[in-house]
């Protein structure tokens, strides 16, 4: 009944300040484990712990070394939590000592949740270099935007040079074709000098279909649940205490080591872990300590699909999650604005389900839910910033067929008043690159596996996927290359009319939104929402102080009358998207006030 | 998104007070749903309602009518909610009309849960009749033993006559060579007039394997996750609405029609529910709203080897659940007592873990547990009466390879030490049949299934089972009718000296309990307990206002000297197992004091 405590074992090769590596292997089925240094071929072999557990603390390896773990003298492996795979998933990891980096941004201080206005890319798309060193490049350009964080879709090392982020196979590994893990520290330290924040999207629900090795290390998974991807990662079986370790201390790299203001983490109603302590619980209070320690912020943020306010709700009796995104907001804007109602957008019927995303935050809080076949969510009177929404993300444009983004799915007035509608919400708005210019490129799925049966596999599994959502034309090969360039973003478009004068909207809503204490305030008790459904109008009022913002949509292609409040203050008009300072045609009068 | 409400719909045919049957039965899949009276083959049709489910209300069944329901005018079967299956489980279901039975129990009220002192009993084997009317023969003699509660093992209809009841089919149906629906209302009533609560078994985390039809009806099971039984009951899946309804109307069924005091409900920790609302939550909130209706008590107990105390705090952030069984006590009593050390035992290593269950109720409560590779447990400081602890039961007797008791595996003086231990704890003692009289019987592991490929694979499975936990000699054959009649208490033994001496002890011992306050009240913050792992001694003190009991329990096979308190208060001994009046030779007497 040895008592043994984890907090502080990080896995995977790790410096002290003395440039000592601390030699860290979760390897519970090996008789020996030895690391072996690619380029000289000297093998130091790791002595054995507790519970699994193989150590060393020597000076024998050097940040830049190339190695593999040796297991029973036998298995060349990759280091499952190898920081750098410059030769890809199948080749050798490297060491990375992190401390010598020279960070220049300690001036820095992560804003309040509640400024955050986020924008989401993807590294290899979003520049024309499709590295962090091209991101960095833009950061002039985003500042200027007006958005004040970034959220980088996944980075751990993937197989191949192209992919969304979520094939990937090592957790604590930043992708080479990026930068690796220096480039990443690098944009992270630009952002922070340029006032933005950096959210960091992680995988911890699955792993990648190529290049998994964590199976010959040790019980990474477990056969109890089935989600999507096959076997659940153990987060509550036997030898889960290592497992959750494993993606606590990934957590905990990210903030420390890398200076990420907040993750983003994939999923996690596929996280499945019936422990009295839930793995985000836990990584919660090892986020407070850390917190404590250095007296920086960091966020927690989940993508997440259960309407489930325990998951946001403070610790302990709450999962003690910072935030989450709410798809649902999306759902019923887009059902609004008129388009499809078919797959996951069944279950919203229009415009009273905007209204009631913006005043309930979850559109199903109890009642019975067509799509999902049961009643569904729960009430939740979290505050606004604990909310993520949006008019369009990478899965949402990225899921379909074609991968087409609203700006060729919808009017340009239409797209004006999408954009609108999240940026006046009591919660975090968030863009997807480049919808702020309506780019014209889609942004479609892609893969580069180097395994023949993976690329069939993807390829038919893309194909049935598509099957069942919608079954007109045909999807992309994944695996092109094409794909792929079709996807990343035309910078060149940005200086034709059309998209500057979107530019233009979307900067003018950023600061009306900033400027505006009655919009800028998430306060979720001083907002009033009713709406018409025949005239397909939205009436919004929010209020902070003497400041009251009244916000009229007309999702319908007709002009419409609003009635205002007979003994209401008088208005006046702040902003127009129909203005032809944004390529429309006034509609917008206040008669009477 | 309409909405609608389930808490009042009762599967199955159920009756008014005016006689008018109410028929509900959910087949999401049927195009049509009749109801066929079997003796006059007439047919009666059901209109389809809301989410699958078939209704009519009717004067033309009556109590006693047998009948099968027809799905889309072809597949006959037996009906889920069937309150009886008189020709066995692939039989037609019969019409019960509970309002017909005459309760005489009116001036019964449900005691304290603190005053619960618990029996258990299978049905089958614990009379020489083998049903309920066997059962209410003992009653007089359970009534002098002085237990309040006895827990019948479950009474849901099961393939056969012989089982230990958990591979019941018809979780509404009482199995029908124990006595059908009405004996077993006939045995409550009973037993309320003799002044003993009833407990009854129920399983809500699987069905058995044979005669289970409700996947022709509906979406009962779910493949998200795997038990020891295969796919687990849907309770939180597409449609698992209907299916929580199904299992909370069971509760209450038990409750309010049967009278039943408490539902001890089967191993919940296989019951997979990521709900907002737990399903063990939502019923423990029918269970209150009903008690509020009828004035009457009940208690949720469950089976559970978490230690996770979620479960037993009150709503909302709790589970509800008034009580659990603690196993960990059974395992370090066991293993202190000298029994064996493997398998799930292998966890507790003696006395020190002992005295850790009469201090912290769970011996595992935060460090790490070799048999389960992992951290397990939650600190609790639930109060006493939340936990059921027994130095044997069904379990840990027929789960051995020849299904021996205490009685033959312990000498006669350890059986009185064992007894005497349970006997003192601050939580609610529970004894297994015949234990109190030493039976020798073994209870061993029985089915009497019908099908030739099951009946192979429980022989093979069973055979499986124990090349895993002890490998030692031949598992008796589960099918065979032997090793039923082998199982069944032997009631001739009772007029044995040695049986009666024990049977005197066991009285003692209860009349003790209950008159003893420091014994009686179930403090957990008066009480103190230590122990010396050389001697194999422990030392329980417990006390309330001006009465002190001190517990010395020596589980070594010599005489040892125990230190009393140096400035306590004098001491007389109230009870020695060791007592000639007990069979033994006085061996403990007080120095000083």
């Amino acid at each position: 009944m040895a008592n043994y405590q984890l907090s502080n074992i990080q896995p995977g090769l790790t410096f002290t300040q003395d440039g000592i590596c601390n030699i860290l292997v979760w390897a519970p089925l090996a008789q020996s484990v030895n690391i072996l240094l690619t380029d000289t071929g000297k093998k130091i072999e790791l002595n054995a712990g507790e519970h699994g557990y193989w150590q060393l603390s020597t000076t024998e390896v050097q940040h830049g070394d190339l190695y593999k773990v040796v297991l029973n003298n036998e298995k060349q492996l990759p280091d499952p939590a190898s920081r750098a795979q410059p030769q890809g998933v199948h080749g050798p990891s490297q060491v990375i000592d992190v401390n010598g980096f020279k960070w220049t941004d300690n001036q820095w201080a992560n804003p309040a949740l509640e400024q955050y206005l986020i924008y989401e890319l993807h590294t290899g798309t979003f520049s024309p270099e499709g590295t962090f060193a091209g991101i960095t490049e833009k950061l002039q350009y985003l500042k200027e935007l007006g958005i004040t964080a970034i959220e980088i879709m996944p980075v751990a090392q993937f197989p191949g040079n192209r992919n969304w982020g979520y094939d990937g196979v090592f957790p604590y590994a930043v992708q080479n074709s990026y930068g690796g893990p220096a480039g990443l520290m690098e944009l992270v330290d630009a952002c922070h000098k340029k006032g933005l924040a950096v959210i960091l999207d992680v995988v911890y629900n699955h792993v990648g279909p190529e290049g998994n090795y964590l199976n010959e290390f040790g019980q990474y998974f477990t056969d109890k649940y089935n989600t999507p991807w096959g076997n659940a990662i153990n987060f509550d079986d036997a030898h889960c205490d290592e497992v959750r370790n494993f993606f606590k201390q990934n957590v905990l790299m990210w903030f420390r080591d890398f200076h990420v203001d907040a993750l983003r983490m994939d999923a996690v109603h596929a996280i499945k872990d019936f422990s009295p302590k839930h793995i985000l619980q836990e990584i919660k209070e090892s986020v407070d300590e850390l917190m404590a320690d250095t007296g920086r912020k960091h966020y927690l943020i989940i993508e997440f699909d259960l309407n489930d306010k325990r998951f946001i709700d403070p610790l302990p009796q709450g999962y003690g999650m910072d935030g989450q995104w709410i798809d649902e907001f999306h759902h019923a804007l887009r059902v609004t604005a008129g388009g499809e109602r078919n797959g996951y957008y069944a279950d919203f019927s229009g415009i009273s389900d905007l209204a009631k995303a913006y005043r309930d935050a979850y559109v199903y809080d109890g009642q019975y839910s067509p799509h999902r076949q049961k009643k569904f969510g729960t009430k939740t009177d979290n505050p606004g910033q604990q909310f993520v929404v949006f008019s369009q993300n990478h899965d949402h444009v990225g899921n379909r067929l074609l991968g087409e983004r609203s700006s060729v799915l919808f009017s340009f007035e239409m797209q004006k008043l999408l954009a609108g509608a999240v940026m006046v919400v009591p919660y975090l708005p968030m863009l997807f690159m480049g919808e702020e210019y309506a780019e014209q490129n889609p942004f479609q799925y892609f893969v580069s596996h180097t395994d023949e049966d993976m690329i069939a596999a993807v390829r038919k599994g893309r194909k049935e996927e598509f099957k069942a959502f919608h079954a007109e034309g045909e999807a992309p090969d994944p695996q092109s290359e094409e794909t792929f360039r079709r996807s990343a973003l035309n910078w060149d478009s940005i200086h034709q009319q059309q998209h500057k004068t979107m530019l233009h909207y979307y900067k003018t809503l950023i600061v009306l939104r900033k400027q505006s204490l009655a919009l800028a305030t998430l306060n979720r008790h001083q907002l009033e929402v009713s709406c018409d459904q025949e005239q397909q109008t939205l009436w919004l009022h929010r209020w902070e102080g003497d400041e009251h913002v009244y916000c009229f949509m007309n999702f319908s292609d007709k002009v419409q009358q609003l009635a205002l409040p007979a003994d209401g203050p008088a208005l006046s008009i702040i902003l127009d998207s129909a203005d032809p300072e944004f390529g429309g045609q006034r509609s917008t009068s206040v008669r009477g006030g």
